[in-house]
């Protein structure tokens, strides 16, 4: 049961942006500019970033629901879970690769990203606004999973409920009010 | 040197504000709600918790900015220090106390706040909405530290730049433009 008397039903962030419409607003906001906004890292990419350290918090609401966002955008269910399992050896381009070890790092801790992280990443063609959201993809999920797993909400075990969450997010972002579950 | 190439001279976030003025909106109306908006928390209980999840996460920029919120709130400047040092033998409630406890362990990973914890809050006279914005508080300062170190941006060691970033805050909220530091 949540640490606080969220909506029957209504799982992981769902119940708590129920429960507290006003801190929803700025968090919904924050994660359209970041995931779905303009970038020059593709939607997929951004949604990998977001699975990748969501996995790495252990937060199984937020990797489900952000490798089925991931799964919709990129149409490859395989190279979603190849990311969770190990970046590495993954089928992601090196720039990506570079962009996930220092999504790590910050998962670790800010002062763990280093100079030669930045400049590796550099070295695979990421720009500086890149290095930036991934910084901030990985610290925002950072928070998202404490919210989710620190208030003890409910993440279903039955896979097709976060495919009726990926299929919504994916093609109406995160402004769009949530669509009750099948 | 930032990561990311900031304004000359604006310190933490504000540079990276600055930088990325998209992602900058949602951040500041996130923090507007829970550390000035309508709360049961009084301002200054609510920076305390900043404060020190900001000193777990050995963030000194926004320690040391939240810090200074929160002595301009509480007219107080031992109890921050104290706060910072140890909660437990800090002169304030034992709610107030609970709820730093539950702050902790959102700061280490959301799995570890468990009944017990949530449970010893309510003892002390803790509402949901207190453990809900306490959670959300922490989480969200789990962020925060991650973006304004990730991103290896400037600390000021000088006292005075965090006062007047403490002053204006504190009387102006986070939704007024920074203003020029003297």
């Amino acid at each position: 049961m949540a640490h606080v008397p969220v909506p029957e039903g209504m799982p992981g962030i769902r119940g708590l942006m129920a429960y507290r419409p006003e801190t929803a607003l700025p968090l919904n906001q924050l994660a359209e500019v970041l995931l779905q906004g303009p970038s020059t890292l593709t939607k997929g990419e951004r949604e990998l970033i977001a699975t990748y350290v969501s996995s790495l918090n252990r937060c199984t609401y937020c990797a489900s629901t952000h490798g089925a966002i991931a799964k919709h955008h990129l149409n490859d269910a395989d190279v979603v879970r190849q990311v969770r399992e190990d970046p590495e050896t993954a089928p992601i381009s090196p720039k990506l690769k570079a962009l996930l070890r220092i999504a790590a790092k910050v998962q670790q801790g800010g002062r763990r990203v280093t100079d030669e992280d930045v400049a590796a990443a550099h070295a695979e063609g990421a720009t500086d606004l890149e290095v930036h959201d991934t910084v901030l993809i990985a610290a925002a999920f950072c928070m998202f999973n404490r919210y989710v797993d620190g208030l003890a909400t409910w993440a279903p075990d039955d896979e097709s409920i976060y495919d009726q969450i990926g299929a919504q997010r994916a093609t109406q972002g995160y402004l769009a009010p949530a669509k009750p579950l099948a």
